[in-house]
Formats: C-alpha cells, structure tokens, sequence
C-alpha cells in the first residue's frame, strides 16, 4: 500500500518542544513518506508561523484550532471529562469518526491512553489496550507489551497481549511465524506469579494461532531470544527503562574512555567511522513511538522529550501500522478465535493450579 | 576488624565448574583477604587432589567429606527435607552452630535460600528474608533487593527490604546516609500498586531511620539516583537480567564496530589500554554474590556459571559484611525500631488508599 492515500492526526501541543519539534517532525517525515497527509490540532496563532517555513508539510497539511489543551501534570480522568476540546482529543476524534487513519501525540501519556479508549474503544474481545514497543536486540529487533498501560494483570489480559503483539510482529515487523515469551524469573513451569503460569498453560494449550516460546529472562529481552516479548505493565515499564538506563551508562562511560588518555583520542579518530554506525543503531530516537494496541484505531505515543528526528519516527510507527494492515489484521484473527472458541472471556488462571 | 578470624564455609560441589573454580576461587580470595580461614564441605576424593596444588588454601582449610549434594534442578522443599548431608546443608549448619562466620556457595538458588532460612532463621522482624546485590551505576555503586526470593510483596516485605538494603549500604558501602528508593513506574504519588504505595506512605512517615527518596524508575537504578533500589522479587530480577543483558548487547556491539573496519581495528589498538579499563569497570564477575539479607547469619549465593576470579568476588561480599559487622547493626536497628514501635508487624497498606 502506498503512503500517499495515509492521513494522520498531529496533537500539535502535547510534549516538551511542541508544537515545533511536532511540525518539524511531520516535516521529516514526509521524506520517508511522501504524500501523507496531516491534520494538525492546535494553537493557530502558533502554528501558522512555523508551518509557513515547512515547505513540505505546508502544502499537505490541514490545521485545526483550537486553543485548550491537555497539561502534562492532569489527570487523566480529569482530562477526559474536561478537555472535550483539547488538541489531544480532537485529534482522536478525527480518527473515531474516519477523517485520519491514526493519531500521534506526545503529549501525557496516561490522558492520551484514556481518551483514546474512550473514544475508539477496544476491539471485540480485548479487554484492555496495551502499549508496545520495537526495540533493538543482538539479533534484530523485537516488539515488547505492555510497558506500563496496565500495572496488574491476569492471566486473560497477558494472552490478548500476546495475540496483539503477535500480530503486530506478523504485520508491521513482517515475520512470518514470530515467537512470543513471556517475561519470568524462570524457565520452568513452577516459576513466577498465577498471572504468568496461567497465561502460560492457555499459550501452551494450543487454542490460539501463536507460537509459543514458553517464558523467558530478562536478558532474552535483548538477546532478541522471541519476537515478542509479553509482560505486565509495572514489569514492562521497569524492563524498558532499566534498559535504556544500562546503555546509557555503557555510552557514557565509552565516551568518558575515549577521552582518557592521548592514545584512546587518537584511537577514537580512528574508530570514528564505525563508532557512529553503533550510535546510530542503538539512538533510542530511532525507536520513538509506542503503540497503543487492542483499539479500533491507530494511537501512538511519542515520548515527550523528544526532538523532530524522534517524533518522525513516532509518526512511522502509525504510518506503518496503517500501511501493513494491523487493525485488519487483528479483527480477523479475534473473529476466528472467537468463532473457534465459544467463551474466549473466560480466564485460565485456575488452570496453572 | 581484620579478616585473619573470619571463617568462611564453602559449599564446593554447588556450580558449574564446582568443586575447582571454588577452591581456586577460594585460593585467589586469599591474596585479598590474607589469613581467612575455610571449611570446605564436598567430596574428599574429588577436593584433596585440587587442594594439593593450592599452596595458600590448603594450609588455611579444613575439608569436611560428604559424598551427597544438591542438584542444580532439586526442588527447594526437597532439597530441604532429603538433603541433610548435602555439602550445602552441612555448609550453612557449619555458620548456624559458629564454626563459620558466613557460607558461600554457587548451587541451586531455590534450595539456598528454603535452606539458610530454615537452618539459619530470619532475624526478630523480618518476616522474609531478601536477595541483594550491589552494581556499577554512573556514580558508583548501589545496592539492589529483593532479586527474585519473594515474588510477591507486599508493603510491609518492602518497608523491612528497605531496612535490610540501607544497613548493607551503611555497613558494607560504607556510606554514611545512604538514600533509598523504591522501584516503580514512575515517580508521583498515585502511581504504582498497591504494595509500593503502601510502603512508600510508611516510609514518608519517618518511623524508621531512613533516608527516603521516593520512587525511582528503570532508569534511575544504573543512573546511581539512590544508594538503595527497593523492589519486589518479580521485578527485580527481571530489572537485573534486563540491565546484564543490555550491557551484553551493547559490548558485542562494540567489538563487531571494532573489527568492522582496518580503520575501526587501528584505532581499538591505540584505545586498548581505556578500553579494557572499562570493561574491567562493568566485568559482572566483579559484582558476583548476591546476598541473603534478614537471616541470623551471612549467607551469599554466587552464579551457577561463575570462574573462579567471581568465586573469590562472592567470597569477599561474605568477609566484607562480617568484617564491616552488619550481622550486629541490624540487629541493632531492628532492636531499636521495636522499641519506638510497639506495633511493628501491622502493615500500613491501607494508609495509601
């Protein structure tokens, strides 16, 4: 499918450097995607500055006013009772009623998970949406859910995580028969909580179409051990950033090696070239955007603090997502696990016992 | 206090090279901690020809024959019952009854611990002993609890971790007011579950002697933002094996930069020297030995895989906290908050809710 029939929704106002770094980065996108076309909500007044010096976003974007908008510090259930006519909800709504294929915001992330279930619902037999993420591993890269949506859950939630990670492995990462893990303390049966092993016995049980690895450590994670890695959203949000703390520390301290002694600066001009292709494979930009996954519509989320480079990005995640076919996707295969099994709500937990 | 009195019991049939990489380790601990004395537990036939050939060892230790041991797939609660002369058993008598200060041993993690606490006895207001380790951060070093003995907690397991981890971090660490924060995902007051929460409202509430922090998340474990990272069980390990296999992930990524290229191999020559100071930094076999915190003895678990030189690592955690006396200060302050808190068993989850 071609990128140039795609229409996005821009919440122009949510994160750190908005609504620069979101024009900026819509901007950046269209070299990647040319022909995507942009609705813009926000601040006009703020805007039409910025947008007059983009020549390319400028000739395929549509701006939206609106002057309110979603704090960083509301609450979510504040923010979707109150904020009816913030950027962030306007441009979800665009999605809800079919103006744009997906929506991506930078903005508070639990507002924008709240909104978004609120207006485009979850799909027929998920119980509750998860957030997701691509991340580099040793052997390519791997999607991991949920990272921080849903701190407890059961046995049920974690094996429509694992059939929504599956299919976004098979759809946007292309694999054709990925391998889903979930997170433990162990690899054998015994270990960790009821939510794991119960979750684990209905995977194994064979009643959905997902190949199952069985559970796996954390560092399988990146030692890109599945293609799918499914946790809870308190240890997947731990995971995420325990990991992107540990490079940075690494980083941190090659640098500080590099300018240690005259010898490893002179190494460095040396290693230089191979050095930035290392950078640049491991630029935690490159994996901005989480998605939102188990909705009837496209959601991402770019973190707050990034730049133009990485909200780009963010905006590849919904492109591709759209372009791959995942919401299509994802209502056929729960249609045929619903049609195979007559009470698919039905939780396994007791199973593991 | 000097280390010529301290007594270390070995389990040397636990680990994957056991029993070598145990006596060499022991023998390399040695030049550390000159004049420690061992008492080996395993097989005669097997250690006497090892020893032999081990000049400082053999002159300090004492082997203590038995022909049975624990298997690295035993079942904990098996272990405990079946396996009463196992070198691991007879290891941990030896500390319960004073003929050691501390055991080490590198088997099965499970039966360890059901053991050390059934042998050993958790200390008067500990209801369950804790795993810790201590790592590398950007600022030095922290320390790390509970690492997978207690998958779930609740806020009254956290409060007495946090108590367990700011002791070591005193004693061990040797800082004077070590700060302590508890995992979670993110840093405001609402987040998290129940159990965090409830902790965290116990700790604000200044009835222990600890500096509280506050939450940390992922990131602030490697980034060195507290002295002590309180967590559960689940979490913490996952945490612990996602950061190793981070740091993994990004070594081997440096060495394939490095033979990338002739420029790239060049310039590795010249940087060697701050190179392997570096990896020398974030060697894991330098933070070998994870501690039993709670117990009425000093007990440390060394990974299964362990060489000697991380052996000898998890021997010196043992001497280091007899010889900084941690046994006698959390005595002490366990002592002194039964003495302000004439309730201290009472959990204060519902204070959060």
């Amino acid at each position: 499918m071609a990128t140039d029939s795609i229409r996005i929704a821009l919440d122009a106002m949510g994160g750190d450097h908005a609504p620069e770094m979101v024009l900026r980065g819509a901007e950046f996108a269209l070299e990647r995607y040319p022909g995507v076309q942009f609705l813009i909500f926000g601040e006009q007044s703020r805007i039409g500055p910025l947008l007059a010096r983009l020549p390319r976003l400028s000739t395929t974007a549509s701006v939206h006013h609106t002057s309110e908008m979603v704090l960083p510090d509301d609450k979510p259930s504040q923010a979707l009772r109150a904020s009816r006519q913030s950027s962030m909800r306007l441009a979800i709504d665009a999605v809800a009623d079919g103006r744009a294929d997906g929506v991506v915001s930078a903005g508070n992330t639990g507002a924008l998970m709240a909104i978004a279930k609120f207006v485009l619902k979850t799909l027929p037999g998920i119980d509750r949406p998860a957030m997701a993420t691509y991340f580099p591993t040793r052997r390519g890269e791997s999607v991991m859910l949920d990272l921080g949506a849903n701190i407890e859950c059961d046995a049920e939630n974690l094996v429509q995580f694992a059939l929504l990670g599956d299919v976004f492995a098979r759809t946007v990462l292309g694999r054709v028969e990925p391998t889903v893990g979930l997170l433990n303390v162990g690899s054998e049966d015994l270990k960790g909580n009821d939510a794991v092993r119960g979750a684990a016995a209905r995977l194994r049980g064979g009643m959905t179409p997902i190949r199952f690895h069985g559970f796996v450590e954390g560092d399988d994670i990146t030692a890109g051990t599945v293609d799918v890695v499914v946790t809870d959203g308190f240890t997947g949000n731990v995971a995420l950033k325990t990991a992107e703390g540990a490079v940075k520390m690494f980083s941190e301290s090659l640098r500080a090696a590099f300018s240690a002694s005259l010898m490893a600066r002179i190494g460095y001009l040396f290693a230089r070239g191979a050095l930035t292709k290392l950078r640049t494979r491991t630029d935690p930009r490159r994996y901005n955007g989480a998605m939102f996954l188990g909705l009837r519509g496209i959601a991402v989320k770019s973190h707050g603090a990034a730049d133009a480079f990485g909200f780009a990005n963010a905006i590849g995640v919904a492109v591709d997502m759209k372009r791959n076919g995942f919401l299509d996707k994802i209502r056929g295969e729960l249609q045929r696990l619903n049609d195979a099994q007559p009470t698919p709500q039905s939780t396994a937990s007791s199973a593991a016992l």
